[in-house]
């Protein structure tokens, strides 16, 4: 043991951790990507490669050498949310980005902190382009069993789901779309995923979030999922009701960190999971050399990260969402 | 509701959160103190006003227009110690600090991050001139109550205490000092001042920690706490065994954001109870606009914020706790 420990002596969860923060702890100091510049408000960052096809529509985005800027002219969310549109459709049928294959005809807002004003909407497929943060609620359906104690719930996601076909993931999980509220999603979404009658969704407990920020082929994913446990008899299996499950398994928590670890388990569930052995003290600072480090990587500062530039570019005011 | 909101709308909690990491969201990224390198890494950061006193030393402290350093020359964690410990006292005599009144003959660690070896060891009175990271262990102690719901029980700190005296606590906390384990010193404490009993604390569980950094005049703060949930019988009372508590008091935790709002309450200790509030679904999204900004700043990047300048100063080896 030194007084710094080489990448190699890293815990596997820890690289898990880092895994799906690939973006905040390697590429978000890099000065490739653009800030995204909705009404004077960072809502998000753009790639190079996004960059690239952006320039074709001069109306729509405004490219300085700091920032990629929407329109100002552009009225009202109405406005914004329609010209944006057009673009993506055009990228969509043009096979511009792979993203857009996925095209869901379900709408995300885009705005500068969850609690703040929607500027503009977007279909939840093209979010990853321009790194808008994500939205979504995840619930750990557990078991507290006499003999095996703890037992966590997984879903195998369909094969023809857009995104992640075939992935181990968390019991139910879903996006925030425009509308919706968050209880509201958790409680629709695991009536849809698992079946759960409404009496057992009397147990649903938001316990927090989790933050994090990836990055794939696709996009940038800055994300915050809510985050439930929902406590349910021994007896109850989930069954799938809206066709996008293959199956369900449960494992006693002790099986379940080489089942996040595993190459067939969604990436981007592995927080959620995470976060609920720490809560319930199974993954400890004397088991887990990453402990601390694993923690502050499930929490990344995803609401101030794009403060920073309000800050700058404004000088009235102070959003509420810079740290 | 704008797309940015002012101060004045920010709600009593993240103000609180702010509170708890003043040093964090406003202090930190003013160049008014100096990294404090102890082997080549950073382990601290010196105010002005400690670097003023630390000049007379300089056979002790190189200090230089971007850091302050312990002498290289100095062998091993042996030599460190005593060469630190010689100073410290002599500021004592002196009344040079006012956090040295506070005397502890109890030593804390001082390394690059919880699990690397420890690079010298400091009277826990004198960490925060140096702002090096402390750690400790909170107990929530808590009642199923069958009427009143989920109650928790707090602790009033003696009028004699070196630090907060007289101010309303987590029923039971204590520092990591050198030698000591997490959960043999959470259960140590929790004898000590609250009279648990053993076959009670097989109820202990460490649900995962909480990182701030705070600035008083005595010093800086960067604080990570290990958070243990403690169910407790309706009819078990604590009582203070080692003379450091004044009083105990059980609320329902619908009581519980007055009093941690009240000025009787210790700064430092709010969020082990908000987190409690949080991961018990009792604080949520629905109910407190600050909820995304207060997690992410019950978790601000601790095990990484010194960590730049590792990276900055050594070509060689990537520290486990650079992000």
């Amino acid at each position: 043991m030194s007084a710094s420990t080489d990448v190699k002596d890293m815990s596997r969860l820890l690289k898990l951790a880092k895994k799906f923060n690939c973006f905040y702890v390697s590429g978000f100091n890099s000065s490739e990507c653009k800030p995204f510049i909705v009404e004077g408000y960072q809502v998000g960052l753009i790639r190079p490669d996004v960059m690239k096809q952006l320039i074709y529509f001069p109306e729509v985005f405004h490219i300085t050498a700091g920032c990629v800027e929407l329109n100002p002219a552009f009225r009202d969310y109405q406005e914004r949310s329609v010209k944006i549109d057009e673009v993506l459709r055009e990228f969509r049928c043009k096979d511009t980005f792979v993203t857009l294959k996925g095209w869901r005809d379900e709408c995300f807002e885009v705005k500068t902190g969850f609690n703040t004003q929607s500027l503009l909407k977007m279909d939840r497929s093209a979010t990853c382009l321009f790194g808008i943060q994500n939205y979504g609620i995840s619930i750990n359906g557990f078991v507290k069993h006499p003999e095996k104690g703890h037992c966590l719930w997984f879903q195998k996601r369909s094969s023809t789901k857009q995104t992640w076909p075939g992935k181990w993931d968390s019991m139910v999980s879903g996006g925030l779309s425009v509308g919706h509220g968050i209880l509201e999603t958790a409680n629709k979404e695991a009536m849809e995923e698992a079946s759960v009658p409404p009496i057992l969704l009397q147990n649903l407990i938001n316990v927090g979030c989790v933050s994090f920020y990836f990055e794939s082929e696709r996009g940038l994913f800055p994300n915050t999922e809510f985050v439930f446990d929902l406590e349910l008899p021994v007896e109850f299996v989930p069954e799938n009701a809206d066709g996008e499950v293959e199956s369900f398994e449960i494992l006693p928590v002790s099986k379940c960190i080489e089942k996040m670890l595993a190459d067939d388990f969604k990436t981007t569930s592995a927080p959620v999971v995470l976060d609920f052995l720490i809560r319930h003290g199974v993954l400890t600072a004397e088991n887990e050399p990453g402990y601390l480090n694993i923690i502050e990587l499930l929490h990344v500062p995803l609401q101030t990260i794009y403060g920073r530039y309000h800050n700058e570019v404004r000088e009235n005011g102070i959003a509420i969402n810079s740290a």
